[in-house]
């Protein structure tokens, strides 16, 4: 196979900074160190090189009311790689056909896609079918399912479902996550805001006040502990939840926690912006928060009780968001990121020193990989690594806009953000993918990456929740009395 | 009516101590001061003037599979007065033919009481019929709602039940209390542990760790909060979900907390006793805890973060207990303690330097009267108020005994306790109905005492709810687009 | 003497509110009820009766740089009446003669009171004089003594005399209190803003942040702890010492903080604002917080973190502020509020909901009369009690303006503000001493209130230290080596 | 140079396991991967490789009253390697005549060292020459200073003196230690408990209470803040501590946390023990804790709010001990731990599912070096790393016995503890130091360890910190007004 060998660039990986030329042959890295000879050299004077981008949180082409949001896994990954992005994770949304034959659906749609990517399993209702099938799913290279505390009447599960699917998950090995809201409250809200004639988008926050928030993450850390298995925590936007997480912690519990981009830059003063339309485009769930909510975030990246950033990708249209005139709770939930989440995060967070360049890449790539046992195949520059670099020119400037997104939606929640620091180029597997603007590596070019189960953190919570199991009192038969 | 004076006592209130004379005008305090005269004279010299104690948590005659607790309002009270207690509020479950019916029923129980009385209504399933009778319950005089998060299948509401309700409470001024466990997590445990064989009374308490307490405490919380009314949060246990109530607290959210004085002193090693019969007899929800917690919930007491010491008396006979006989989660759940609630307290809390005497009056009666809306006729000793006053003697000592009890049953879970400061005498409504040793009140003396709904903690929280209430945002029509 | 009736009101007490008379004879009430008969009849329809205010942080003629703050006891007690308030506590700063030596200065200057006052004792320095005064000065009746951790070069103590104080403080039944402020941190930021050429007054805010007030908090706590003592906190600004405070008191320390009226409606950006003699005449320590710091000490309020809400009131004129022309640290610190801080509070707590009735009379009369040990002689409306009352006309309506004010400054920090509820009439000892905006008392009317050393919180944590005190570990003899 | 390779075993790395085979050429690790051939065969079938441990906080040979803490760089650094432990760093202690001959003198002592070693300089006293010194100190390749808060008298500098030398390390890109205990209040308490009789052993504990400790760390956290630098806190023992340490991450702050093996495992009852000579043998400072803070310090350890494991190896015999007799503020404070440090944590942490392999090499080893920014050199198995290679045998045992070890004390700590899981070999720079029970690194052979300043930690904090610095408020000249 073809080789390739980087040079003269400054590689930071999560655990330190270092200039050394990457040596790829094919697909993997071969080797770091320096007088590599190769069929073709990439020059990366004055930039950096680091492991792509890996955003465990996105909805291509999810299913909605009829039609899907609108960033498939063609234009979705697209603009991932634009961004530095080389892996993605979907989530696949089983219907009443069981777990297996919606995996296939998204394998399927996945095929369009030109990075890298897994999925989550969702377990949206609980049945003997259910149990059966998360091992298989786990067999197909899957160890995380989804639970969605909220979306009442569709999506959600009730604690009891959701103890049963996390003992399970225990079982086999897997990691369980979970959309902590309220769904009950919120839905309780919706009609209240409703009925009062607060119908537009500026309701949607308040339907979903970070109390509600807060509490179904303490509920879901609750039931995993209990469970005896880990917990990732899913679009952590406030201290509410934060909070609740870095008290599991403190206690020792295994608790991940991901805050989206959005929620780190983006305040709730959009959604009372006098245009409909823009207030609307900026409905996602949970809702953006306050300045107090964001130093929050920021500060849990940089002292590690949060661990990935990530987008929640779920791109609808203007056209899509429309269908909530009138009535917010039917404004399709979701934006776009994949584009800016690396440019915005080393703008906001790199440069103003809220992060080091360590920490950008690991809460952009390394935390994940290591989380979701595919690490250091993923989220790694080390030789025998998966050749995802993004080479990152430091001194790069662009202002975001719509107009010049690889995303195939009409609009860009960052609008305007005045960026330095971005992708040169962008390697998957080897290839080229991404390159001075333009988006090299065809639709179909990603590959599917199974995860394996079990993984580290997993054996040691299990060795210690056994270790410390409730024992039996053994007592002298005399000393029971018969029973009445 | 006749007069009575009680004179030479030093009388403790919860804001101050002073020696002074009573005069008793029939049911009621006409006078505080010195001089007196009356009909009868009651010698107080070398005691302690207290308000009678008030119990805001019992189940007597509680109807149980087929039986009920064994101790009923005539031998509750009679324990009751025998420790200086003069009210007890009991608990009105409904069946399925509602509140009304169910408060009709638990009236004509009350019928044998020997001290006042009042009632919580439980809401223990929602529908139309439930929300109209509500506000009937309230004209009634009762103005505390009482909700299960645990005993799932029988008792248990879940969330969507509880907002719903605690909307209610809201809107007619009522004030919601919950039994915080997470049922469904309980009810897994449960079926765990009897797989597992771990069938005795210790898995009683390992099937409701403490976290299971904290994170119901926790969501019952923000349904308050959503809601826009206080809460009451019944046996707080442990730290978990005193904690949750400090971090309201602190968010200035109007939450109250009792521990009862089972947890206040006992700990969970009472599960590990190699005599079966013992261990059951101990067996109630929440379960004991172990010292950090009893430690944090003394804190609580002398800091205003819990506000009331109860009792939670639901006693079962032993014989009772062993319906449980290899399988725990068949063990009736409950202990006595209105005897001994007041004495332990004193003894454990007082003269240890714990809680200022001021503090243990506030703590067994004032607070509680204050909070449930029927002070300074019950928890003060003040012109005008009922004559409920317990004349403490700080030098009685005693050894407690099941043998010597008033309670019906034929165990004390404080059984052996030492104790220092016992009531010498107590006055129920001006009666002496306790005297050296001696029950005195005839059953059926007791009389209900009606509250009335929306006192100023209510008014207060709701006028800031709607003074912070979401607004709309109003948009110029053109800047709304035509719906799809 | 001669008999006075207050009619029609509404009593309001930390406790309860209720609808009575009040019969007051001389300097006393007498009675509280109805039909009353009395020399003098005062209408008091629609209007609240609430005990006199009790400011427990003033500085009247407070010594400073050659001169003194333009209140003293004659015009600060006059604005203290008009505001509802009937009694002040004063620090006595003692120099080098020692601490009885000062004392007779301070009663000499409170010969001018209007209103009843007391003392607090500073303790500046660390020596047998002051060791032996202390006890001397308690039994002057003054048993609180404040320690400033700030003032570095001035007023400021160490560690090493705060531990040696406060041991004394429990020896001899008194209680500290500390200015919390790490007064070596404050020193070296006003000597790096002024070297960075920050000299205004914002810079006064920039040198005392929120960290270097929580820390001191923290560590005035763990000493009080580790002496045995209670603590009083004043002038609590901001969420680092509150929650320090909060923190004790989840450990059961009897802990107490008194935000100032300032603090809780007045921010930071008063230090910003275009004219210097306008963020001057803000300058105090601690300076204004934000709104999140605001929003924690009302939910202090009204959930007992914190107790008390006082003024430090300290006044000084333009001109005096202008001493700190061109460097900040000069600028004296203080502003008043003697004659704000009831209707403030009102207006801002009561009738936003952040606070009820009741508890706006714990947190400006109550409270400190019961921490201070001067209830239910202050404090209350209870026979017995002084008759130091205020009629309170909750309809009553102002804008606050330095051209009506009764205090002898040139402005007021709380300019432009609405107030809706405002003493129609304050009565000091029986004596109407305020009406219709008119000061009647006369100066010198005041007398100072004795306060009885080791109330009851002393003595219960006395009781449990001694309790729990280290026990030595009792060695046979053989076990115990020879020494080296 | 010799080759060797070492064969067969799996790495563990702080951020994944792998099976691969080590290539050293010389005192490097020339590359990782399989099929080496070399000049020496190792063979590590069965057994883990994992970087040589690193101790950063050691004081052998420690002047103390004229002699010095018994294990010197021979002994000590001869017990590390047995333990699998390949680097220490010193504490420099200077005397009056500064910081560089203070070096010096540790310089020479060091020669013995048969592992590499690095210092720490104590700042002692507050002077030009110790600003001067500061930054040779750093040229010479030491990036951290030490700051003792305790033992007055003698090592212990005040606020003032901390905060500025805190500014001093933040401008010469240096990170400031602290022995984090309020010195004052020791000193008073040791008084106290003296003057009560209380001299043996146990008394040091009480004089030396968590509450101590956290105020300490809470001050000098904030004193880091205030000056902008990042903070590492040595012998984190405490909840209170901890706690503190939890409180400034969640708002961002860089400080790093530092327990002890004997704290996670040893518990305050030790000092109990009815030998005074066993009492003594395991006094140190902070004093060992009870299991509640243990468990705190376990969890801390595996959710990263602490990072690092070290010994505070100061090992005094029985007979240096006993100049405490009589008096245990005489009994030299210090234990052993470098040859248990690893395979206790192991045994305790790793077995019971504590923490993960990774976790064990990452609080051991790599974190530490990336905090002293030694890392890659140090902390890693890596091409172009230091070959400080631990060969780990999982299934060796033995029980930890002073008759074994080779510290040169009479008695171990942990004398008594089983162990699973030994260095079967350690390789300290390419040479075999320690193999089957042998330490075969001769004395001398230990190199300094340079290590620069400035590492990323520093660089973001201080661009975080220039942004945010206050701002001058820039007013019209009109509206100043003359000064007075």
């Amino acid at each position: 196979m073809a080789t390739k060998v980087i040079k003269g660039g400054t590689i930071i990986a999560a655990d330190r900074t270092y200039k050394a030329d990457v040596l790829i042959d094919g697909e993997i890295i071969a080797a770091i160190g320096a007088d590599f000879s190769g069929d073709e050299i990439i020059d990366a004077t004055g930039c950096y090189l680091m492991p792509g981008g890996i955003d465990p949180h996105t909805h291509l082409e999810m299913p909605f009311m009829g039609t899907h949001s609108t960033d498939d896994f063609d234009t979705g990954t697209a603009a991932a790689l634009a961004g530095g992005t080389t892996m993605v994770v979907d989530f696949v949304l089983p219907g009443s056909d069981g777990l297996l034959v919606a995996l296939q659906d998204w394998f399927q749609k996945a095929g369009k896609a030109r990075t890298d990517y897994s999925f989550h399993m969702a377990i949206t209702s609980w049945n003997k079918q259910v149990f059966d099938e998360m091992p298989k799913v786990v067999e197909r290279g899957i160890n995380t399912f989804k639970h969605f505390m909220a979306y009442k009447g569709a999506l959600m599960v009730d604690d009891d479902e959701m103890f049963a699917s996390f003992l399970r998950c225990a079982e086999i090995g897997a990691m369980p996550l979970v959309h902590a809201e309220n769904g009950d409250v919120v839905a309780h809200l919706q009609q209240k805001l409703l009925a009062e004639g607060n119908n537009g988008p500026e309701a949607h926050a308040y339907s979903r006040p970070p109390e509600v928030e807060g509490e179904a993450a303490n509920r879901a850390i609750m039931i995993a502990d209990q469970a005896g298995v880990p917990l990732y925590i899913v679009h952590v936007s406030c201290e509410q939840s934060h909070e609740a997480i870095r008290r599991a912690r403190a206690k020792g519990m295994r608790v991940y926690g991901e805050p989206l981009i959005q929620h780190l830059v983006l305040d709730e003063n959009e959604y009372k912006h006098e245009d409909w339309d823009y207030a609307a485009r900026r409905v996602m769930s949970p809702p953006f928060r306050d300045k107090i909510n964001q130093n929050g975030l920021w500060a849990g990246l940089a002292t590690g009780s949060l661990q990935v950033v990530a987008t929640d990708h779920c791109a609808f249209t203007t056209e899509q968001k429309r269908f909530g005139v009138g009535d917010f709770t039917k404004i399709p939930n979701g934006t776009g990121g994949l584009e800016d989440r690396m440019p915005v995060l080393w703008t906001k967070g790199v440069l103003t020193g809220r992060l080091t360049p360590n920490e950008f890449v690991a809460v952009t790539s390394t935390n994940i990989a290591q989380i979701l046992n595919i690490y250091p195949r993923k989220g790694a520059i080390l030789p025998g690594s998966d050749a995802d670099i993004v080479i990152w020119d430091p001194r790069a400037k662009k202002v975001i806009s719509a107009k010049t997104q690889k995303s195939a939606i009409d609009y860009n929640v960052f609008e305007g953000f005045e960026i330095t620091g971005l992708p040169r180029m962008t390697l998957s597997r080897g290839t080229v993918a991404f390159k001075d603007g333009e988006v090299l590596a065809p639709t179909g070019n990603g590959r599917f990456v199974e995860r394996e189960a079990n993984p580290s953190q997993n054996r040691a919570l299990s060795t210690w929740k056994e270790l410390t199991a409730p024992r039996r009192v053994e007592r002298d038969p005399k000393n029971i009395p018969a029973g009445v």
